[in-house]
């Protein structure tokens, strides 16, 4: 059984400001809690209605009914299980290889599959400005497809980060150089900005190269989504 | 004032079977009615709470409440302006480009990203098999920020497309071989297939080149999604 205290507990991680003030969060559904128990991230409680969903251990997992998941769930269709982890610190920025940066993205779903993109293109940081969208949010969580645990994720600032950083800075712009035409350097800053606004002005100033990808057929489509870039100039920036 | 068969009639819009009946579709927004009304699609009714908000029209805008707004919108925040519009007739499939056919995509944000890239990319043509989640679904619209109007979308059986053609039909498989190897063919078909199974098993019998993209560091992802794959090899097929 979960008490009512546990409920309001578990619910409560739905929110940014609780999952900080405990340094947890909530996984939600069979695959994605099996993916993170596979991982390196510290696990605190399990809440399964199916044993068997799981690789059950007594020290953290719990049997509870149907209907006490539906009440700790933040989903509409709850998936058998809900796991409660620590949230990681992050480790340091390594600036040997690519570092993808974000400049205050607001999307749960652009940030997840952002996340996906860098797990798939061997990308092991990204810079996110501190009003980006947390990537401990569910629905974040949820468009990683279980790539949170293979990323690391540091909420820092970005203009800072660009302006320290002995590697170059390359931004994405609506009128920037070809993707086509660029010596991509071994390693690098790539940053996209804001779903509406781009990337913020303080921030334009330490930008070195801005790129663009080409718009074909008549010039229409008024922009990409920020994740389709992302997919795009990691593709570039690898293939090269 | 909107009257209570008023309110059910463009709420029954918000579903498939009654856009299908009456062969309409409502869009909500200032910008994305504006953008319907610049384009060639028959309006049927424009309902707004600003008569500036839109090149108001007597024979078809109505000035109406906030609260009878939020009574026809199937938005949580209405913005401004509803928008009735008359679904318009496919035109036929041509083949002299490249065509995009995606074999039962069921997440509105991926239909509508795809029809966005389509249009970035110069694809004048999309073709969907029947169960593909519909193109005037409210979810789907709005991601396409517009878009659905210059891509000529055309629900049919693609199996049936694939084996017609006379166009190469390539495929986008996880074991593909890379993107990167390809020469692409002036035209030609490329299919994408659902987010969860992929390319089904009797449409892949007529696909004739199957291609995939590269991952880079270890092999962990486990795929990625089908509109960031469309928008890397659509990259690809354009940048070559």
């Amino acid at each position: 059984m979960v008490v009512k205290s546990q409920i309001k507990f578990i619910k409560s991680l739905q929110q940014k400001k609780y999952r900080i003030l405990h340094s947890l969060f909530v996984a939600e559904g069979v695959k994605m809690v099996n993916e993170l128990l596979r991982s390196d991230l510290k696990v605190k409680d399990i809440y399964t209605v199916d044993a068997h969903a799981i690789p059950f251990n007594n020290d953290y997992c719990h049997i509870i009914s149907e209907a006490d998941l539906r009440r700790i769930s933040g989903l509409k269709s709850p998936n058998k299980v809900l796991g409660i982890f620590h949230i990681p610190d992050p480790d340091r920025l390594e600036f040997k290889d690519w570092i993808v940066a974000l400049d205050s993205i607001t999307d749960p779903g652009n940030l997840g599959t952002i996340i996906r993109l860098c797990d798939w293109f061997g990308i092991k940081h990204l810079a996110c400005a501190s009003d980006t969208v947390d990537c401990y949010n569910p629905k974040v969580l949820q468009a990683t497809m279980g790539s949170i645990t293979r990323v690391n994720v540091v909420y820092t600032d970005i203009a800072d980060l660009a302006a320290h950083a002995d590697v170059p800075v390359y931004g994405a712009f609506m009128d920037g150089e070809s993707v086509y035409d660029q010596n991509w350097t071994k390693s690098g800053i790539l940053i996209l900005g804001n779903e509406a606004h781009g990337i913020s002005q303080p921030l334009e100033a330490h930008i070195q190269k801005k790129v663009g990808i080409p718009q074909f057929g008549s010039v229409t489509a008024e922009s990409l989504n920020v994740a389709t870039a992302t997919a795009i100039i990691l593709n570039e920036i690898r293939r090269s």
